[in-house]
């Protein structure tokens, strides 16, 4: 019997727990009740998970859609551990390693199978880590990874969309597939991990990119170039990073896909429209257009163009490197079509 | 040296008379007057070619834009291939044949170098064929192609853009990328033809199929999972048919980049919107949205399903086999999106 956690209640982990929980009914071999471990706090007076148990709705981080009552709520991560055997990991990537190792403290991680909804990745020390690699570091099993052209509240809202499924193993793969796969929801499987997830962050440098191209005026056509180039970049960097990644993990939902959704009006796009319309910080901008909600494009393109001058490779992506230093080395807006000029990828 | 004609004189045409005319003073090899055949007509009482010589402009088909005075426009063929090695082709396909037998009689074609800039294919009795196949089952040479993301008007007002160049012979590929390559205009040379151009016409079928599903009122996200699977059935058809084309030309401008743009805001996709919106016929909304114009997307649909049921291949490709019935068999917009479900390619 697979007995399901999911570590995370924010707007994605509870859009995860309603898929979850629809899904597990149609399926003999899984304890019908499903764990989700919930940081403590409380919405109007009153503790979340108490809301969420009672109501059957998250009215903090995704009102408006009820749950079915299998979904168990609990700020007792003892209790939400118990006889776990399939984890989701869905929290903000600021707290994973703290999360990560409470969890290797109270339980036997060795057989746990453990599945990412986390885009991002980090610089460790000289070299960047994965969010998989991270939580690999930790409970020391191979987790797998969900990434895809998705918003937790479309899917939660019973929009059609896609996602990549990242796992090495084929079994274990057929079960993560059962947990997530809905008429509307669509899940495509495939055995690399570390490229989808990589994709999933690389993505948002480019839509800051091509925000900026769109900034300066151009029409279609050339947002098109800077995209695809891109493309071929995140494409590169994913390679020198896992030279087994297959060539086709580009085309998966993880990657064209999810980068064309946020090149046609995503955050990351719209605040590279308006950085290059105005030249204001990125702070300030933030602070105009999302309440001060960081995003991560400008600073995965920071990371990875300290990582690249530390490789000697900033000439190699000449895309990610004027992306970088047009956001914080002042270089002119329009010098991002130079990255095409007599290129030959 | 290398002689050079263009034959047409349309957007696209003087457009690429308006680059190889600036270009080729900057190389030696090259004869400095360019041919340019016109097929004979008058603009407001004077021959076109009369004209286009006294003006250095063609009023009708690229107003506002200078050519360069080494640019000869004539109605007379013969005078236009006189001494040519090098032919551009530019007509519209339907004038294809004929034009390409007047030449044959005319020239010995056995050490012409030729490149077409048209996009498009043909259903020849059982069989697809491209546009330089069907050149080269005429001139009895293989011609070479240039598609991307890229429309005349913009080039003309030297809006950056891209475009693939495909040619099988590495030295030929250097001359065209010098009459062709501009700090504007970017060309990616590659060493395949027929997956190049048959990307450039399946990409009209796609962009109908996203503007269908915009025109169901579903987000980006599931627009970007039609356009995903677009790009993987244009693929697959492609390796259908020329099995040696090699997988990342979908990556080339002419592949991903010149689909992104038509699913942009390209005329078949808004064709696919409004169709999908008000369920009229497309010669009725031809009619109004493009004052009559034939758009290539709804064809296309219509011959690659001919195609795939003479071939019993309708169900390998279930989103353009869907948007032929959408499209010509009262099919609901909606059931576009069950191409996605269960879909493991």
């Amino acid at each position: 019997m697979e007995k399901v956690c999911i570590y995370g209640s924010g707007n994605w982990g509870t859009t995860a727990a309603k898929i979850i929980g629809e899904n597990i009914p149609k399926f003999s071999g899984f304890h019908q009740t499903v764990n989700m471990f919930v940081h403590p706090e409380k919405f109007n007076g009153t503790e979340l998970t108490e809301l969420i148990n009672t109501t059957n709705e998250n009215p903090k981080y995704l009102p408006g859609h009820k749950l079915t009552s299998n979904i168990h709520a609990t700020s007792d991560l003892r209790e939400a551990l118990d006889g776990v055997t399939m984890l989701v990991v869905v929290i903000p990537h600021q707290f994973l390693p703290s999360s990560m190792k409470a969890v290797a403290a109270l339980i036997d991680t060795s057989k746990l199978k453990v599945i990412s909804l986390i885009k991002g990745m980090y610089i460790a020390k000289d070299s960047i880590q994965t969010t998989t690699q991270a939580i690999e570091a930790i409970l020391k099993v191979k987790p797998s990874v969900l990434s895809g052209a998705n918003i937790a509240s479309e899917i939660a809202g019973h929009q059609i969309c896609e996602s990549t499924l990242g796992c090495a193993f084929k079994s274990e793969s057929d079960l993560w597939y059962n947990l997530f796969q809905t008429d509307y929801f669509n899940i495509q499987c495939v055995t690399d991990v570390y490229g989808v997830e990589l994709y999933g962050a690389l993505k948002n440098v480019v839509a800051v990119g091509v925000g900026i191209a769109e900034g300066t005026g151009v029409g279609n056509n050339s947002k098109a170039a800077i995209l695809r180039l891109g493309l071929l970049e995140m494409k590169k960097f994913t390679l020198h990073l896992f030279p087994d990644t297959p060539n086709d993990i580009i085309l998966q939902s993880c990657g064209v896909a999810d980068l064309v959704t946020s090149c046609m009006g995503g955050r990351n796009y719209k605040l590279g429209v308006e950085f290059s319309k105005t030249k204001k910080s990125f702070d300030q901008l933030e602070e105009e257009l999302l309440g001060g909600q960081k995003l991560q494009g400008p600073a995965t393109a920071h990371e990875i163009y300290l990582y690249n001058k530390n490789h000697n490779l900033t000439e190699e992506f000449p895309l990610f490197t004027i992306i970088y230093q047009i956001c914080y080395e002042s270089r002119d807006t329009h010098d991002i079509f130079k990255t095409l000029h007599g290129l030959r990828l």
